[in-house]
């Protein structure tokens, strides 16, 4: 027997408490029994987001709500800033330009979180920028820009909104949606809310609805005022994703008991935790700042393949964690501590490391990392 | 304690057997446990659309599949004709004209099945008409459109490709993809195959590729080739619904075990027991032709509100069917036996209706329907 233990950057493991929810039989969508689930979840991504805005619920991997983030609020030629750090930033680049955007790439090097200052500096030279799109946790590198500091700057421009995909820092990191005032902000069902992959959140401001008047792309699937205005009376635009959203509100409900505070703390313990046992191991973090809350990105030791770790930890000891994308492909391994995760599935992911390499010959001193993270863990 | 029926066209009831293997722990979408379980789904829609065709799995709703359906194919102006015939077919029309189509609607009076012919008599005076846009079976009225005439007919022109939106048709009818000559057919998950919202299908000949080459609608989200690609590799081109695959395998194998045969005919069966019944309580069916075997769409009648009938069935025997949309809102009201359907859902369908319409005061000789589908069902 392998028990599995799933440690990877989304799908994330999913609760029982949602799991057995979603296994009662189905509702139907348009019958007065759907209304107040919809309702229970609509209320709960405000708290999540920490909004009044509206957060819609699509029926889409998160990338549809990246995809909705751009041909809702924009038209070709529209001239934007995208900030490319890693394979999720580039995503924005490709929908950008697939949509005809005028898109000026920032290039941030793997590793590194944005310079707010260039953005600054930018914007104060051309107004005619319509939009910031960034990533909140990069997940390719585990690294997270600085949203906050982002905000701060773009809140100054009239003309300029700031879009953000949350999609695994959501839960993760403290978001503060309306106080720092992002425009809008997306999240993703399977990394940090606990379920199934399948849905997408976005949360949208007032100061976004104004440019969303304008847009003039191409738009069906993906209609953000339609879902608006299904959104008042708790349906929305196409057939629900009914059973994603009943075990939406039991996650929901999990993150409230626990305390909004509480599960953002829980995030910084657990990957701090993470980070200084992969520094006591003797290994070296991949991100050189501003480490992401949602999954650390760890070097491969010199002379070791970084899959062969992922390989190792998944065949030896059914761990599925992630490897490297693109060019850190072999370079670096990946843990996630996001969602339904807990002080013992970051000693599973030290102790399993430690193991894995010892067997792959590296010299390790077995417990090294496990004893760091439980003096942190302890606390 | 009112126990509860699920006979709405959508969602449809989900077996046990789905629901639990859909509660099970989750799996990576990009781990190897996840490449035999893409590859599963893969070969059971291509049993089910029977085709040798690439049939893609997409993380939306049904009508995501019309839209990639739409802007994969066709270009801004390209003339198109869209046939209405009630509220999905009129989605059809809208989704041409988002994406900026030349688009030719024939509006076929709800109840009607389209006739062939006049598509014929288009296409033969204008040989540039590059799409025929129709519903197998129209949700709305009950209506099932002749598919295999229509294929026949544009099999001929060699410019021309038929979009077929099976949605609720598939697993009720028999639609022959290869056979027939379908170019694109698209499913649903919420419906004959008796999984919740989350997924379309999209089967796509040889034919329609080539006009994929050719098509130039900003794309994204929906972009069908690079599905095609990872399909190649058992993975879907963004994060994939790794839970209601997992469940597709699981009804799937039903179908597979009950025969697909033995499928259809316990569709045919199962609509024609419920027909008749309406009929000998003295009720009339909206379709005036070709119904459809998902669902059945009966006339109030007079001097009773259909959303009466539709209210009543719920709120006093536990039992959800569907009321009428737009002009025929209160006019009809409408009975799936689509999916995980049998005998005594069709039993308890026509009891409802009788017991309900004594309720309300109107002449009803009880068990005179239920007596119609026994005889009929005992076959």
């Amino acid at each position: 027997m392998l028990k599995r233990y799933l440690l990877a950057p989304g799908p994330t493991p999913v609760p029982s408490e949602a799991l057995l929810a979603m296994a009662m039989p189905i509702i139907h969508h348009r019958s007065p029994d759907f209304l107040p689930v919809l309702d229970a979840a609509k209320k709960g991504l405000q708290w999540l987001y920490q909004t009044k805005n509206d957060v819609l619920i699509l029926c889409s991997t998160g990338t549809g709500g990246m995809v909705g983030a751009v041909n809702n609020f924009f038209s070709p030629g529209d001239k934007v800033i995208t900030i490319n750090g890693g394979k999720f930033g580039e995503r924005w680049t490709k929908i950008c330009k697939a949509y005809g955007l005028n898109t000026d790439e920032m290039v941030v090097e793997w590793g590194y979180a944005v310079k707010s200052e260039i953005v600054e500096e930018k914007l104060k030279k051309d107004t005619s920028i319509k939009g910031i799109f960034v990533q909140a946790s990069e997940t390719s590198t585990g690294v997270y820009h600085d949203i906050e500091a982002l905000a701060r700057i773009v809140k100054k421009y009239e003309n300029t909104i700031l879009i953000v995909d949350a999609i695994s820092a959501l839960v993760a990191h403290d978001l503060k949606m309306d106080a720092w005032g992002i425009d809008i902000m997306i999240g993703g069902s399977q990394k940090g809310v606990m379920l199934p992959p399948g849905l997408a959140f976005v949360g949208i401001s007032e100061k976004a609805w104004k440019f969303a008047e304008r847009s003039k792309c191409p738009r069906f699937y993906f209609n953000f005022k339609k879902e608006r205005e299904n959104l008042a009376k708790n349906q929305t635009n196409f057939t629900s994703p009914v059973t994603l959203i009943i075990g939406l509100n039991e996650c929901i409900k999990m993150l409230r008991k626990e305390g909004i505070e509480n599960v953002f703390s829980r995030h910084e313990r657990l990957a701090d935790a993470t980070r200084k046992a992969m520094l006591a191991i003797g290994l070296e973090l991949f991100p050189k700042e501003s480490p992401s809350n949602a999954v650390t990105a760890v070097c491969a030791p010199s002379g070791i393949d970084g899959q062969e770790i992922y390989k190792n930890l998944r065949e030896k000891y059914g761990i599925t964690a992630a490897g490297g994308q693109d060019h850190v492909k072999g370079k670096i391994f990946r843990i996630a501590h996001l969602g339904y995760a807990d002080t013992f599935d970051v000693i599973t992911a030290v102790a399993g490391v430690e193991m894995v390499l010892r067997g792959m010959g590296h010299p390790v001193k077995l417990g090294s990392g496990v004893a760091v993270a439980e003096e942190l863990l302890l606390k």
